[in-house]
């Protein structure tokens, strides 16, 4: 495939400008063609001017249009699968399986919200017919249903090329909820961005959806991006990467005249807990599954879990010991998410009291040698340093001498993605008092398992309090994930004709509502 | 009933302070009794720390618990009426009936929570189950529901004292989503707050609820809110006020260490677009709705239209003189309201090409002259002074001298709580153009109504895009309000008897949910 370099403004290709970047494939180092034209303010100008045109038309189509929208462009998407794996390989370092394994799930997504809309329950239709004889004042027939925010700027992740990247979670659901889309590529991956755009263009040419629908930006700096939040018709931000980035965003967007919401995925450690019965009865199979979860993906899933509390038992620590020995360097996304893993690492082992457990050696540019380290329950509760992420293949365990140091270690833990026991059915049936610290502090707390491997459907929240996520009360993976587009808008004395079709008499689009109180479908 | 001015930490009450403040009658000028003493920063971290620490107890309540306590406070108040009516009069100068019915409405509304959280399906139940064949990795059980935020903080409406302050729609979602909250009082109704107050905290100790459930602050600055938002425990704020105090919260509540949200309903000027056909078949009819929705409780209601676009007829325009010269100067909640009212209208009056088609003067202290003014369409859109809310009893027609000028106008309007069309059946079967652009602009359009009425129901968004509210994804007013102080939170491979009971696979609740996908129930 033939890549250009250049923005899409709607249909067209902007022009070349003065700056210029090329990606660095982080395994060899060597600069790959093309190289990327960064966008001019008024291309985006242009960019976010069609959304907004666009958004008149798109947010009135049938869901039976987007949903069939959607489905062309999964359908591009796969079809172009032979030419986004070896760039997305060169560009990413990722091997082949999870290339092809991203990409399915990144379709798997498209589909899931294509289904979503087609069943058409997700807009919580809500009816409260008239009643004219009530008394003092009539009631008027009031109805209600979520309809879509306006054009959505979304910021490629670093760590998902396409599931978080241009079509990806946030693409689909702000498609999906009616909303057109502006995205600025990751110039990590640009060329991968390239061939996702020109599938989700082809899309849209085909379907005949207007052209503002979708645009993508290349940029490597961050101007662009301020002037995509500082837009005032973006009406919505997704973002998955730093906290710095991501808070920067939050701020911008909070200082701007009309603020907007922000939902930005960022940083998280993940805890894992450890009770004495589980760390007694099977401790060498949980080290086991926690150096594959660590190390899973060099360690660069949000969801890498950076610190284990237990009473930590010499198998365990025996057996989390020659695990990581054994995990050969990988080679990570691009050379600052190295550089910020190795100075991270280096840091965290310089704060008192922190140990290392095992640490693989690593000579190779932007190879990670995984490490696993030690400190006490009382280091970690008096040293906020313990609590930060360090973005790779490496993990804290804080040795916990009783119950009451864990729960009180569990209290000064930041928000999260996710939290994680490992107990027998007994320790879990007096657990109460850990779930319920945990619950308030992850928006998935986990049984026995590893936080690694997030599904995709109706129940998952990947999402949590700040600074897991910008919002506690969205999730960006899920079918969940299209609330956040949209807002409910009630329709007043409306004649039935005048009433969008989910909240005409006659439930033409036969979906589930809520009906003077009670559920009907 | 023997106030003491005091305030409420938990069930104690705060000692006597150096800083006091009393409440004006707005009607005569006259100061009420008793001395009412500011909270110190003292006294506000003991109620957030108790709120904190009931919220450990009082969020995993089972929801028969909490609607009971919500039921006991809602007997309370209305047990109290014989002591809130008189004072509520002499604070706001609001007539007999008015304050009764608030009373209603605020009884109502804690009663509407208790019915939801009885009924329990508002928790948005989702069950994945898992499926241990699934290739190539087992699918795990992943449930969500929707789980409480923490300590939240409300303030006071000046112009509810009953329905959106210490006992409103704020403190009755919190209380029903499980979330303890501690209010600072509007120091104008400061007496009333503490008569609600003295009913919640007697509903506390009846209920047995952890006495940090309930605080309330008194202070007639803004250094104690100040501190309220910046505390850390707290982990969202309700507020319904002016635009610059919500403005204020919300960048405050920005700039924290960790950001939270802010559910501020702010300003709106409820526009009301007239189409022809109405205009010549029932403008009179129109007029005479207008000068009642404008005028309605001194025009004190967030849904006072304040602005009116139309092709206007003569007997429109006459209709509207007269309705206006007939309406008595009505005393306005305190004197700063009622400086605020005159400021706006005089600086309106001022701006180039608005005329006064009637005004009603008004000597005396407090009291507001309702008024009618006029300007073209092309003022309108070249001069943003036009589009400002001035709270009172005033509303601003629009000449449009034709349907494109009348959609130019609608395109320039900020974000509104409401919007509201007058047409025939025929315009209405072709007014698409002129909904699409209002449903992008406010939570609720009307056909052929006023917006002042607002139904306490689960249809109803009582929200709007900014400047009516801070997030126009939330409602402040019926069901829909309790999920603004909750977010989702998913357990994955929980046993059963682990699970909260909304999530348990014999359903003990009863609640509908979704389960693999499908609606259940």
């Amino acid at each position: 495939m033939n890549l250009t370099g250049h923005s899409f403004i709607g249909s067209s290709r902007a022009s070349d400008s003065n700056t210029t970047f090329q990606v660095t494939n982080p395994a060899t180092g060597q600069l790959l063609e093309p190289a990327f034209h960064s966008a001019s303010t008024d291309d985006l100008k242009k960019a976010v001017s069609l959304a907004t045109e666009a958004f008149q038309t798109y947010s009135q189509t049938d869901s039976k249009t987007r949903s069939n929208f959607l489905r062309t462009i999964s359908e591009k998407i796969n079809a172009a699968g032979p030419d986004i794996t070896p760039r997305m390989m060169a560009e990413s370092g990722l091997p082949e399986p999870r290339c092809e394994g991203e990409r399915g799930r990144t379709v798997g997504q498209l589909n899931m919200f294509a289904d979503l809309i087609e069943e058409g329950s997700w807009v919580d239709a809500r009816i409260e017919t008239a009643n004219l004889d009530r008394s003092p004042i009539p009631k008027p027939d009031l109805r209600s249903m979520r309809r879509p925010l306006g054009p959505v700027a979304v910021f490629c992740a670093s760590n998902f090329p396409l599931a978080f990247s241009v079509a990806g979670g946030d693409t689909a659901s702000a498609l999906a909820a009616g909303c057109p889309v502006v995205v600025r590529a990751h110039a990590a991956h640009a060329g991968t961005a390239e061939i996702i755009a020109i599938a989700i263009q082809a899309a849209v040419a085909e379907c005949e959806m207007p052209e503002g629908t979708f645009s993508l930006v290349f940029d490597s700096g961050i101007e662009l991006g301020a002037a995509l939040v500082a837009n005032s018709d973006i009406k919505a931000i997704g973002f998955t990467g730093s906290r710095a980035g991501g808070r920067a965003l939050m701020d911008a967007a909070a200082a701007r005249p009309e603020p907007i919401p922000v939902f930005a995925e960022m940083s998280s450690v993940n805890p894992i807990f450890i009770l004495p019965g589980a760390m007694a009865e099977r401790g060498e199979a949980i080290a086991q599954g926690l150096v594959g979860s660590v190390t899973l993906g060099a360690g660069q899933f949000c969801t890498c879990p950076g610190l284990v509390f237990g009473n930590v038992s010499e198998t365990f620590e025996s057996t989390l010991k020659s695990g990581f020995s054994e995990i050969t360097p990988a080679t990570m996304l691009h050379s600052g998410i190295h550089q910020n893993f190795v100075k991270g690492l280096t840091n965290l082992q310089s704060q008192d009291g922190v140990g290392t457990i095992e640490q693989v050696e690593s000579k190779e540019a932007n190879k990670a040698g995984a490490a696993i380290l030690k400190a006490s329950a009382s280091q970690f509760i008096n040293n906020p340093k313990l609590n930060e992420e360090i973005f790779g293949p490496s993990s804290l365990v804080i040795d916990c001498s009783s119950r009451d140091e864990m729960l009180a270690a569990a209290s000064k833990l930041e928000g999260q993605l996710t939290a994680t026991i490992h107990g027998t059915d007994e320790e879990l049936s007096e657990a109460g008092d850990l779930v319920q610290i945990l619950e308030q502090k992850a928006g998935r707390v986990i049984i026995n398992s590893f936080p690694t491997g997030v599904e995709v459907n109706s129940s998952m929240v990947h999402g949590g309090p700040y600074p897991a996520t910008s919002d506690g009360a969205s999730t960006s993976v899920g079918t969940g994930a299209i609330l956040r587009y949209t807002r409910p808008v009630s329709y007043q004395g409306f004649p039935d004709f005048g009433l969008p079709a989910e909240l005409q008499n006659a439930n033409p689009l036969g979906i589930a509502r809520l009906v003077d109180g009670k559920l009907e479908h």
